[in-house]
C-alpha cells in the first residue's frame, strides 16, 4: 500500500515507526502538516519522497491508496470528507469524532461514498487483547458479567488536548475512547449499550475538561463494562484490563508489569517508554511499545481488510458506538444519573 | 526475499507462520522435506508453489535467495555445505552444530564461499532482550558481574532430541545454547570466555542424555555467565534472564509471567502456548508466541543485513562460540572440575 | 485477657485460631452457641473449660474481661446491647450493624454505658494497609485522589448471608463494608462522606440479595473511593486495594499475588487458602492466611487500647459510618442516582 | 519465658522488637552488651530492668529462662559455652560457627550438658516457607530434584562482617547459611548432603572474603540445592526460593515482590525497608518485615518446644550441618572441584 499520512505529530510519528519496521511491505508515500517545514522534517525522517501542507492536494495524489489520519480530534471530520471527496480508502485514528453527531456524520459519509475506511483502535489489536478475546469467544470464561479498562498517566503532551473545542472533552473522550471499545468487544459487539452512570472531575490540572473519570456502562444483557481514565496517575503508563464471567476470569497488563523489570542508580543514557516517570530507581520499560499497544498488529488487519475487500476488525461503526457511549457518560457526569446511549 | 526452507517440523512451521505473518515482504518460495507428502502438506498449509524430497535441488533453485535450515542438529552441516555449494544465504537454527569442531567446520565454509550466513538465535532478538541490552551497552546497569539464563520445560516434542548421537547431547545442548548466548550478549561479545564448570544429570526420563543441567561460564573480566536448563520442569515453559552490574539489575521473564494471567474452569477450546500443561485453573499464556520469543525481530535483522551487506547480530562465529562453551560443559560435567573453553 | 466468644462459625474459629497462636498471652476463655454440642465442640477444640446456649450467662461470667461477637448479622445488636447490660468490653465483628440505624443504637448503647467497644474490622490491620497508611499519612502520596478496594470470590459459605433479612443484603454489606472503611481510612477519617452512587445487580446466584456492585463514594474533599464487591469471581479471593495520590500510587494484593505460586500436578493432599478454586494447576497460597488478612495485628491493637484506657483504631463510630454509606448505596442503586450520606 | 540477650547490635534489637510486639508472653529481661553505655541504652528502649557488661552475670541470674546470642559469629561459641556452664536454655543466631568444627563443639556440649538449644535460622520459618514445606511433605511436588535459594543485597552494615577471622568468611558464611538450610529443608532433612561446588569472587568491594558466590550442594538421592548469596546486588534485598519436583514447583518472593508496589516523587518521611535503596521512584515496601521474615514464627517454636520439652525445628545439628556444607563449599571455591561433605 502506498500511504499518506496527515499529521507529523505524536501519533503520525508512531504509525510511521511502525510501518517501516520489521520488513513490512506498506509504504508511507506522502505527509501533510499544515506547516511545511514540520511535513518536509517528517519526510526527511522516514524517507519520503512528497511532502506538503495542503491537505487535498495530498489526499488527491492518485499514487495514493489510502490515507491516515492522524490530526487533532477536531480536524477528524474534515479530513475524512477530503477522503470521500477524493474516493481514497481512509483510516482514522481514534477517537472518531468529538461526538456522536460527527461521527455519525463522517460513518454516513464513508459508506456513501463506499470508500473502505478503518477506525485506528489499537488497544484492541494488542496480542494479549486478541488473545483474550478469543480465548472467551471460545467460551472459557462462560457469560461476561463484568469488564474494567483502565488507562491512566499524568497527562497529555499536547495543549489541544486540554481544550474542550479541539478535543470534545478531556480524560474521556481521550482514553475513554479505548476503555469503552475494549470492554465492548469482551463483552460482545452484538449486545447493545443500554445506559451510562458516569462521575468526572477535575481533580489537579487547571483546565475546564476533566482529568479524571469512572464510568459504568451497561449493556441489554446486564454485563457491565467499567472505565477508569486519568490524567492525574503517578508512576507511568497504567494499561489494565480486567474481565469476569461464569467460568472465569482475564487480567491483562499491558505497559506496567509486562515481566520487564530493571532497577539502575541513574548511571547511562534511559530511555524507558511513553509517560514513565523516572530514569533510575525501579523500572519498568516495555520490550516493544508499538508492538505491546497493538499497532503492527492493527495496520495488518486493516490493509488485509483492503485487499480482501471485507471489513476491518474496528470500523466507523464501531467508532460511532464509542461516541455514543461517550456522549451519555459525559452528560451522565453532570446529570448525576445515569443516562441512555443513543444510537 | 524468496526463502526456501529445509525442514518441515516444528520449527519450520513457526518459522514460515512467523515470515508470512503481519504483512510482511519476505516470502518462502519452497520446502524440503526427505517425505515428499510432508513436504506437499507443508506447502499446500503455507501457499507455496514449489516442493520436494531433494533438498540440493531445493536449494539449488536460482529463484531462492536465501536458505533456512530448519533440520535436527544432526543435518545441520550437511544442509550449511549444500548452501556452499550452491553459493546461497543460509540462517541455520541453533545449535549451530552438536560440537564446536562441526560448528568450525560450518564457520569456516561460509567464510571461505563468501555466503551470507545468520544463526537464528531468536532469544537474543526478543523485545525485551533487546530493549535490556541496549540499556546495559548504555552504562545503565555498570560493569556486569553475573547473569543468569533460565530455560526450562517438561521436555521436547520429537524423538530425536533425546538421541545424542542425531542431538549431540541433551537440554545442554538443546537448551543451553540459548542461554549462554543470551548471558554473552549481556556480559560482552568482545570479552572472552575462559573456562565452564558444569553439573549435568539425568532425573528423570528414562534416556542417555541429561534432562537438567547448571552451569557456570567464567569470563576473561571475571564475570559470571550462569545457565539453568532442564526437561523436567512442570508448569509449562520458563524462560528467565537475571543480569546483575555495579550499578543496577535486569529482570526478564519472557514466557510465564508477561502481564496475561487467565483463570477458567475449563469450559471451551483452549490452546494457551507451547509446552502449557494445563487448560484449566490460573493459566498464563503469551499475547503473540512468535513475538515473545523473537522470531519477528529476528528475521528483520537477518534479511536487513543481507540486504544491506552486513553481518547480522548473531552470526555462525557466535553459534561456534556458543557449541565451544557448551563442550567444555559436557567435559565438565565428567570431569566434575572447571574445564578451558577452547576456541 | 480473658474472652467470652460469641459464636463458633466460620469467623469465631478463625479468631480463635488466631489468638491461640504464636503465644499470645489473651485466651478464649467460654464461648457461647445456641446449640450445646456446637459449643462444646468448639471448646473442646480450643481447650476452653466453659461453654454453654445462654448467652446472657456466658457474658456476665465475671471472669471474662471482653466479649467477642462473632454472630450473623442480625443477632450484633442483640449481643452488643447484652454486653452493655454486663458492663462488659466488647468487640463486634464487621458490618457492625445491618443499617446504620441498628449501628447508631449499639454506638449510643456503649458510648452511654462507658465500656471498651471495638471494631473487628480485620482488614483495616493487615500489614501491608498499616504500613501503606502511615506511608500516605507521612505525605509520600500527596493529597489522595482516588482509591479503590477490591473484594471478590465465589460466594460466601453460609444459608444466612443470603437471606436479606439476616444480613441487612448481599455482597454489598458483606464485602463493602471492608472496602468502604479501607477507603475511608486512605481518604483520612475527618473527610466526612458526602454521596454515594452504587450499581448492583443479581447477576449468578439465585437470591434476592445482590451478588455484584460498584459504588463510588464522594468525600467533601473531592476524592472518590470506589469499592467493587462480588460473589461472582472466579479464580479465588481477591482482595486488592489501589490509591492515588497528587504525588504517588499504592497497589496493594492482600491474596492471590503475594509472592507465593505453585505448579502442582495435583498430587498429595493440599489445602491452599479460603476461596481457593482448585487444587491442581497454578495456585497461589497465602502464607499465612490469618496474619495476611489483619486477624493478629488486630486484636493486639484491640487488647492494648483496653489496657491502656484508649480507643482502638476501629471503633463503633467507625462501623456507623461504613453502615451510612453503605445504606446510601442501597438506596442509589434502586433511585439510580446520587445519594446523600446521612450521618 | 524470661529471656537474657546477649548483644545489642542489628538483630538483637530486630528480635527484642519481634518478642515486645503483638501482645507475647515472653519477655526480654536483661541484655548484656561489652559497652555498659549501650546495654543501658537498649534496656531502655525495651523497657528491662537489667542491663550489663559482663556476660557471665547475665547469663547465670536465677530469673533468666532462656538466652539469646545476637553476637558477631566469632563470639557464638564462647557464649554458648558460659550457656553450658550456667544450664541454661540457649538460643543461637545464624550461623552457628565460623566453621564445622567449631559449630560441633557448641552442638557436642549442649547435648552433653543436657540443655535446650535452638538454632535462630529464621528464614526456615517464614510462613511462605513452612506452608510450601508442608505441602511439598503431603507430596504435591513429588520428589524434589532441584531448589534455589537466593539472598543477595548491597552488603552487611557493620565491619566485623568482612573481616574473616571475626566472621568466619564472607557472603558465604552470611548469606549462604540461610540458602543452605532452606534447601535442605525442602529436599528433606534425612537425606544426607554429598559433596558441593562453589564459585567465590571478591568482584566490587574492597575486602578479603568473598562478595559473590554460586554453590551447588549435592545430595545422595541425586537432589541438587543450589544457593546463590551476594553483597553486591543492586535494588534492595532479593530472597527468592525454588524447587522443582517431579509433580510440581514452588516459586518464593520474600521481600521484594510481595504484592505491595509503591510509587512516589519522594514528598514526605519514607521508612521502606531492610537494604532498600532507594525511597522515591516504584518501591516495594514489606507489609512486616519482622513476620516476612519469619521471627515471630520462629521463636514460637522455639519456645513451644522449650516447654514441651521437644526439640525445635531447627536445632544445633541442623546449624552444625549447614556449617559443614559452607566449608565444603569454601574449599571447592579454592579448590575448583566438587568437594565433600564431612560430617
Ligand atoms: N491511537 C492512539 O493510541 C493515539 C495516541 C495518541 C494520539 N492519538 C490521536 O491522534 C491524533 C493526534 O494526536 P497527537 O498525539 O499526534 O497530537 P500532536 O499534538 O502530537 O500532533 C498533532 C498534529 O496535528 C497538527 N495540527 C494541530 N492543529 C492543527 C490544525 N489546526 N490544522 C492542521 N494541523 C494541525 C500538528 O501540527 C501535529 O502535526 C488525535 O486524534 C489523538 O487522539 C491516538
Ligand atoms: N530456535 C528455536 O527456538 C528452536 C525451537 C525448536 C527447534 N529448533 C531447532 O530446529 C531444528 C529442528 O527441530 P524441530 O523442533 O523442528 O524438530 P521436528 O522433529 O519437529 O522437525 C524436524 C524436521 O526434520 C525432518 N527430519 C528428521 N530427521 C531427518 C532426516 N534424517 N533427514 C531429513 N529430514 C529429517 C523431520 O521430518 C522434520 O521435518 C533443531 O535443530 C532444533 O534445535 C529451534
Ligand atoms: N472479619 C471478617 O473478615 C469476617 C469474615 C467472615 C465473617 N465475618 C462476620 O462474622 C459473622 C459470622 O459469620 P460466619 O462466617 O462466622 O458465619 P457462620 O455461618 O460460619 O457462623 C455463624 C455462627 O452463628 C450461629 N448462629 C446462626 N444463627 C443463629 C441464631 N439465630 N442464633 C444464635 N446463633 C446463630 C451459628 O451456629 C454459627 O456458630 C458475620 O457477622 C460475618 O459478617 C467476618
Ligand atoms: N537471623 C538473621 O537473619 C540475622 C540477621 C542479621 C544478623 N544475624 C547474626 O546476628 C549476629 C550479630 O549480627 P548483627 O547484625 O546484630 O551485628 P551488629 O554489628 O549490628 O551487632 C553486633 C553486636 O555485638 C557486639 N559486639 C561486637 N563485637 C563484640 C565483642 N568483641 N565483644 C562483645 N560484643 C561485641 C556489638 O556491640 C553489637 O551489640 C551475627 O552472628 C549475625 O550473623 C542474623
Amino acid at each position: 500500500m502506498n500511504i499518506a499520512m496527515l499529521g507529523s505529530g505524536f501519533i503520525a510519528r508512531f504509525y510511521a515507526t511502525t510501518l517501516h519496521a520489521q520488513r513490512r511491505k506498506d509504504r508511507i508515500l506522502s505527509v501533510y502538516s499544515r506547516n511545511t517545514s514540520h511535513a518536509k522534517k517528517f519526510a526527511a525522517d522516514f524517507g519520503l519522497n512528497k511532502y506538503g501542507s495542503e491537505m487535498e492536494k495530498i489526499i488527491q495524489d492518485p499514487e495514493v491508496d489510502a490515507v491516515i489520519v492522524a490530526l487533532p480530534n477536531h480536524l477528524h471530520e474534515e479530513a475524512v470528507l477530503a477522503c470521500v471527496a477524493a474516493q481514497k480508502a481512509v483510516l482514522c485514528t481514534k477517537p472518531l469524532g468529538r461526538n456522536a453527531s460527527e461521527a455519525k456524520r463522517m460513518l454516513e459519509a464513508v459508506e456513501k461514498a463506499g470508500i473502505f475506511a478503518g477506525y485506528l483502535e489499537d488497544l484492541c489489536y494488542t496480542s494479549k487483547f486478541l488473545k483474550s478475546l478469543a480465548s472467551i469467544k471460545a467460551g472459557n470464561l462462560g457469560k461476561i458479567l463484568w469488564t474494567k479498562s483502565r488507562e491512566a498517566h499524568p497527562g497529555p503532551h499536547s495543549d489541544w488536548f486540554w481544550d474542550k473545542e479541539q478535543s470534545g472533552g478531556g480524560a474521556i473522550i481521550d482514553l475513554g475512547c479505548h476503555c469503552v471499545e475494549i470492554s465492548r468487544n469482551f463483552i460482545g459487539k452484538s449486545i447493545r449499550p443500554v445506559e451510562v452512570m458516569c462521575w468526572a472531575a477535575t481533580q489537579v490540572h487547571p483546565i475546564d475538561a476533566e482529568d479524571h473519570a469512572i464510568g459504568l456502562v451497561k449493556y441489554e444483557n446486564g454485563a457491565i463494562g467499567q472505565f477508569e481514565v486519568s490524567w492525574t496517575f503517578r508512576g507511568g503508563m497504567d494499561l489494565r484490563d480486567e474481565v469476569m464471567g461464569t467460568e472465569g476470569t482475564v487480567w491483562l497488563n499491558s505497559f506496567l508489569r509486562t515481566g520487564f523489570e530493571m532497577f539502575t542508580t541513574g548511571k547511562g543514557e534511559n530511555y524507558i517508554a511513553e509517560k514513565a516517570e523516572s530514569d533510575s530507581g525501579w523500572l519498568f520499560p516495555v520490550g516493544d511499545e508499538s508492538h505491546e499497544l497493538g499497532y503492527p498488529q492493527m495496520f495488518s488487519d486493516m490493509f488485509d481488510a483492503m485487499e480482501q475487500g471485507i471489513e476491518p476488525q474496528e470500523t466507523f461503526y464501531d467508532g460511532y458506538v464509542v461516541n455514543a457511549i461517550l456522549d451519555a457518560a459525559f452528560l451522565s457526569a453532570k446529570s448525576k444519573k445515569w443516562e441512555k446511549v443513543i444510537l
